[in-house]
């Protein structure tokens, strides 16, 4: 049997895993590989503090075991790209620097196999990564960087080979629906979920890009690369977060029959996109409502064989690396031969205004009589048909009150916005907030 | 371009799928395969009514459109199988027949690939076409015989590898799923429920394959030998399907948080495979629990990355189509280059006496004083903890009670039941019913 050998940038949480699990199931690894898994090198800052948790043996780390400086790193990372030795790079660095993607391509021109978890990276820089994997007819592996053990990846690219991807709804950031969980399940506000979510290690210390919506956005913009072929620009992708959600959506959308997730939501028609990352009312009646906690979900809506739903943890140090694994037995058993890179296809990502659904618009207004018409003649005059004006709530101040349409763009509901806002400048309370709805 | 040339032996339901989507999506699929997929040959004993739902030309039809007799069948068959330029066959005839058998290993034989729906062959009768594949250096696609359109095949060989599948519990039956749900929602009978399946097209006439629980341990079986490299003997294999659930079951699942569902489960500890097709109450916090009608849910719980669950249509015509046609692009892509094919590992399977759950026994038996107190004593004195006797329910003729065990063996189970027939044979009414509870 001929050895593959691995080496392994940065040992993280996730790079400590793929460690561990080359170490652990070597043999069995090997077996189903046709060929010796044998990792190698791993580079790392500071190799005491990352071998720790896994006991991973300290010779295996560049520079015997002593904290590097970044510049002694790089060294070892040239080395490693230069030994004709090692066949495949695990990139677990992270980030999306010019270093990271230097590292990557180098590594790739040097006609070795990469994997990585790197979602950031893929999103915003993809491009030349996947054209100079092809290039040198050498593997990218990226199952981990979306919703970790779960093999969406491999899935949209291979399973559905015979089919067509139409539409595709996802649960992918598992700090934001473990926070919407704990609003709707206990009926906390948002920062004592999210001080939850920290204290169970499901939020950064820094939330913003999971709470943003930023890093959903990442996988979804991988997805709509894998399922479509089109290499959208990750800024001009709409990515709303959950940070204004309250208990005021959260016990309307209970009301309404639906649960509140944030959704990364994409679509092919003819040759257009339309994807967002937002927070949507998803109706009780998808299974994506049912689906709570840390966990991730992926609704794949195919022309052929319907709607499929993938559940599973979406992140972890074991989890992520398992994924990473699967690609690395997946590369050594066929020797590279197996190319998960789509091909890239012209495509336009449509404008958000563009976008169509059922929406929930909620107005908070002063309360007199006569708004609830206004609200609704404006509506209406944007040729938007209401489905329902629910749900008055007058109090002291002000009265809040929703309005449910049917199926109309994004853009006629600004419009009406705008109209309303027109016509009775100071009745507004506040901006409307308008929520999609997932049927 | 080179061409890839498809015929397809048998163009029932299924068959007929693959045809539609291999001719509407010609020239998607060929780019996605790099070869020009084409449909060359079809075989059918009735071309006319086979065509006739998807409009097939007729002139895809061996014999020209007219009705053919089996022998005249056989005949063409026996030409595609000399046929150099067909480059994989499609086997949608279905069944365990010797003629199914051999036209199967003659096509592997001849160096063609072969793409199959048939889950009965492949559990019952597998051995020697894996064999066969594998000598013949042919690929054998099977994604389609296991949960339809549902990639579980796909997803325990290949996405799988950087992990070890610790048990596989799955609602892989779609019929039986449809009956339990009607029961469980609208309080109907067996009988009532299997009605409305067959009205709903979900039921063939005779049943009996999919409410005895066959179907399912067909499908089982593939997973085992999958996720295990294990060829158990189909018909070792414990399948109990559905006939003897009733209300009473139903409502005492619910008022235990549970929900009923005839479930495939698997797991191997050591050289042993655990595996059986048996009704279980699923705890409600489970998410199989919450998968109703005819929709399918595998459960794979991991070592390093958890528990997932996939979720999708196990049947249909354009459900199952496109995965044969998934696993026709992935042939024509690759050369035949990638195989499927699991290694055989020697795995015995345990026997269900040695099968370890919580159980819940039900027991009817005469109304009089002292009969729980001689039942919990029988089951304790087979070292099994009990975890709740409850639910006396008393009428006119008897008791209906049930005991919840901590979890012990199915063979403990028995021998307590012996053990209380033996010292009061006249007690029971019934043969108590034994339930596993899953977590």
């Amino acid at each position: 049997m001929n050895n593959f050998n691995i080496a392994i940038l940065g040992c993280g949480t996730v790079g400590s895993g793929v460690a561990k699990i080359l170490l652990d199931m070597k043999s069995e690894l090997s077996i189903r590989a046709n060929h010796t898994i044998e990792l190698k090198k791993i580079v790392d800052l500071f190799p005491k503090k990352s071998a720790a948790p896994y006991n991973l043996p300290i010779s295996l780390f560049c520079g015997g075991g002593k904290d590097l400086s970044p510049e002694e790193a790089e060294k070892y990372i040239n080395e490693i790209i230069q030994d004709r030795d090692i066949h495949l790079v695990v990139e677990t660095i992270g980030g999306t620097s010019d270093f990271v993607l230097n590292t990557i391509l180098s590594t790739l021109k040097a006609k070795k196999h990469v994997v990585t978890a790197n979602k950031a990276i893929l999103a915003e820089r993809g491009q030349p990564i996947f054209q100079t994997a092809k290039e040198n007819n050498v593997c990218l592996g990226f199952e981990a960087s979306v919703c970790g053990a779960m093999p969406i990846i491999k899935i949209i690219r291979e399973s559905f080979n015979g089919d067509q991807v139409k539409e595709i709804s996802g649960i992918m950031n598992g700090t934001s629906n473990y926070i919407l969980s704990k609003m709707q399940e206990e009926c906390l506000s948002f920062d004592t979920a999210l001080k939850l979510a920290q204290e169970a290690g499901y939020a950064e210390a820094d939330p913003t890009l999971d709470i943003s919506g930023g890093d959903a956005g990442h996988k979804l913009a991988i997805l709509i690369k894998l399922a479509y072929g089109a290499d959208i620009d990750y800024k001009d992708l709409l990515k709303e977060g959950i940070r204004n959600i309250d208990q005021e959506d959260i016990n309307l959308a209970s009301e309404m029959g639906c649960t509140i997730k944030l959704i990364c939501y994409a679509k092919k028609t003819n040759d257009k996109i339309y994807a967002a990352v937002k927070p949507m009312m998803v109706k009780n009646d998808n299974f994506l409502s049912k689906v709570n906690s840390a966990i991730n979900c992926v609704e794949v809506n195919n022309k052929y064989s319907g709607k499929h739903f993938f559940v599973g943890k979406g992140a972890g140090s074991l989890e992520t690396a398992s994924a990473i694994v699967s690609d690395i037995v997946f590369t050594a058993k066929y020797d590279g031969k197996i190319s998960n890179l789509p091909e890239t296809v012209k495509c336009e990502l449509v404008d958000s205004d563009h976008f169509e659904f059922p929406f929930n618009i909620t107005f908070t207004t002063e309360d007199f009589p006569g708004i609830t018409g206004l609200v609704a003649t404006a509506i209406g005059e944007q040729k938007i048909n209401i489905d329902t004006v629910s749900h008055n709530r007058h109090n002291k101040e002000n009265a809040v009150f929703s309005v449910i349409t049917m199926p109309c763009t994004m853009g006629q509901v600004k419009k009406a916005i705008h109209e309303i806002k027109k016509r009775a400048p100071s009745i507004l309370l506040d901006d409307p907030k308008v929520i999609p709805i997932l049927y």
